[in-house]
């Protein structure tokens, strides 16, 4: 996959070197001479991967990661640093300010561009999710989502499969201190339990004795379930098939064996960070579509809901010759309440109002806000008698119902009227059915109120 | 990246050919024997990509392909003919029955795992799309997207790339039956004109005499503008090069020079198809969103959205130190409307009240639907004075007003009682300009309604 790369160097014959290297390969570069230029050039162009040496005058590598990393527009872009060192304390200190990965001088291709196609693929998948949050902000709705690299890690839940015992044990007790760690050692019950339960990363050792690991890693990487879950994997240091097999596979990461402990908890860090990002993106979007379709008051379906509901439900009665039946009910004297009280305590009352329905009503029952103080109750499955039982208990609650407004002041009494119906099956439609409810409610209230009337068009008998 | 591959031959010994080739490769390999079987098995399994040959006994590769495409479930996993055959009009016939590639047996590896990793790579991209569709599914709001392949493709707009006159004149020709064609024969000029119009596919041909069109194609790739339209290159029949290159930096397809037109009308339906399927599922997603901050019967914002906006407007004022007030409208008497012509009724005349409002406002200033027959409309920089002024004037308006309440019927006549505030810069909040504004929208409706009233609390002079 092509892409965008943003390369950071302050010596200028390394930049023609990388440049020449990224462009024979299609891919499209911008350059930056030093931090400073690299924070400019990465929020003007928005890059794809970020190439950033650690070597610069005024402010080095491990400074410009932290920058990028710390502001919410860039933070999501991969970074790779290079550097002629090749200290581990280095390597650390590079991932602990949010790199994504190291690359030591002289650079070896085979391995910056695998690296770099597998850190695109996952950046673009991002960008995807990052759209849709960005929708969800310009139209109003603030995402709980701040910035790919503050989420925090701690309770995250690991899975490491692995047969070497003491290797093993020394990785459970490392990545036991922060995470909850489930250790497996058998490849096929990891393929279970990775599908059975939500972990925040696998890791997987490429140097099984009975199994192939990489063949689980592929297996975990094409289920829908575990296709997103985080995925590193040991390699033996002076494997590179394997370690390149692996990133093009869509592995996340690697540690090579003997593994380092520390940077194993840096590069871990990483992973489960951007998993958590990654679903705070995507909680966003449930959020949204969550409140599109519920009452923002009482929490029950909002009136779009029921009637999108409602045909559906309705269709599928008459196809089935089932019974339905659909109660519409209105607070008596609502508006002296809020007259008098004011709009607060109204919505307390509403509140309470919902709260009983919600408790009288059956889990198959579809209870919706209409409008105002008019709710509306579908009950699948009900035939007219069943369902003027349910009214009349309905109603019994709201009337012996003392509705609190407020510390200290008396509750409230109040009466509710119900108008209820149940499908025709000859010519009646969610709408009719909704209209004949509403019309015998209209009858309950001219009555005198605190009343159940029933819609005059008779379910036939027999039916 | 791995994926599950589908391989449905029915000669065993070509599938254990083919499942040692996928698996060598880390893929994860599912089969089938016939037409049936792989139908059952792709509804089972969902595999990332289909490999279906196509002589097979009783249903045949074109009848299976063409049922796969049919299934809302299953039209937008990438299917790749093998076949033996290799006369143009059977690949038009595999390409017209909705696949998306074919390859001829023996099969080139490096052919084969290029198209696969490119068609699954799309694929994926779709899968994240079609999840949020899922929920939207699950959550009631019903998609307008129905099926990948039964997309509308007339219309279309389309950029050729080519510097060759009779080919380019051709391929106008031949496009232009169906779709909006663009012919560019400069790269520059090229680039300038996908970022600025929107294209459903772009074509480019690797052969232009000036410019390097792969580059170009690698550009288009790595801009967020038109990265996600699809990409389609002619290449020389004999450089296959130039065409693993192509579907590694991820184009969608090509066509090898001299090219077929109607191999190129079949390959263009397939592009266009898959563009179309991919924005009908975000404007799902757009209109799911939309559905979360509006009012669903009057189209104003609602109550969620504006207390989000108030309380950033708000702070936006103190920051400034402008001015801002809220005006808060309930509609007098409404209950009479609905309990004497019945909710429809109601409904109607808030809807015409919603209008009022919309033509009587700022562009500037948010109006929304509190809930029932309750407005408020927020107005940034707006003086005590001006702000009386503007609620006057809609209080006179909403008077003045004959709301229609159906054919025949004569109009209604209906006033509005109107609560003022303006935010004190000493310790005011969203909330509680609120709150001040509804505690004059008290007094106005007990002073007789049909009134304007200010919230006692003064704006202190000078500020």
């Amino acid at each position: 996959m092509t892409a965008q790369i943003l390369v950071v160097d302050d010596v200028q014959a390394n930049i023609k070197l990388l440049e020449a290297k990224l462009s024979s390969e299609y891919y499209d570069v911008i350059t930056a001479r030093d931090g400073f230029e690299a924070l400019t050039q990465a929020k003007e162009h928005k890059p794809d991967l970020i190439l950033l040496d650690v070597m610069m005058p005024g402010m080095d590598g491990f400074e410009t990661c932290k920058k990028l990393k710390e502001d919410i527009e860039l933070s999501h872009i991969p970074v790779v640093m290079v550097t002629a060192l090749s200290e581990k304390s280095d390597r650390l200190k590079g991932l602990e300010s949010g790199a994504d990965d190291f690359l030591t001088k002289p650079i070896n291709d085979m391995a910056l561009f695998a690296r770099m196609r597998s850190l695109v693929r996952i950046k673009l998948l991002l960008d995807e999710l990052r759209l849709r949050d960005k929708t969800s902000l310009q139209m109003g709705i603030q995402p709980d989502v701040k910035n790919a690299f503050i989420s925090d890690v701690s309770g995250a839940r690991i899975l490491l499969v692995d047969d070497d015992e003491t290797q093993g044990k020394q990785i459970v007790a490392k990545l036991g201190e922060i995470y909850t760690v489930e250790w497996i050692k058998d490849s096929e019950q990891a393929m279970v339990k990775s599908t059975q339960e939500n972990f925040d990363t696998i890791i997987i050792s490429t140097l099984l004795s009975d199994a192939d690991g990489l063949r689980l890693a592929s297996q975990i990487k094409s289920h829908v379930e575990t296709r997103n879950v985080p995925l590193l994997v040991f390699v033996d240091e002076d494997d590179s098939r394997t370690m390149f097999k692996a990133l093009e596979m869509g592995i996340n990461d690697y540690l090579t064996v003997p593994v380092d402990k520390n940077e194993m908890t840096a590069r871990m860090r990483t992973q489960i960070r951007r998993k958590k990002y990654q679903e705070a993106l995507k909680s966003t979007y449930q959020q949204s579509i969550s409140m599109a379709i519920t009452d923002g008051l009482t929490g029950l379906y909002n009136r779009h809901y029921l009637n999108t509901h409602l045909d559906n439900m309705v269709k599928q009665s008459l196809q089935n010759g089932k019974y339905i039946s659909l109660m519409i009910m209105d607070m008596d004297h609502f508006k002296q309440v809020n007259d008098t009280y004011g709009h607060d305590v109204g919505d307390m009352v509403l509140k309470q109002l919902a709260d009983i329905i919600i408790q009288a009503s059956r889990s198959t029952d579809l209870a919706a806000r209409f409008g105002g103080e008019e709710f509306v109750i579908l009950m699948p499955e009900t035939d007219p008698q069943a369902a003027l039982g349910a009214a009349n208990r309905m109603r019994e609650i709201v009337e012996a119902y003392e509705f609190s407004i407020g510390e200290g002041a008396p509750p409230l009494r109040k009466t509710a009227s119900i108008g209820l119906a149940t499908l025709h099956p000859d010519g009646d439609s969610g709408e009719s059915l909704l209209k004949r409810a509403d019309e015998a409610l209209y009858i309950a209230k001219n009555s005198g109120r605190n009343a159940v009337k029933v819609s005059t068009k008779m379910v036939p008998s027999g039916w």
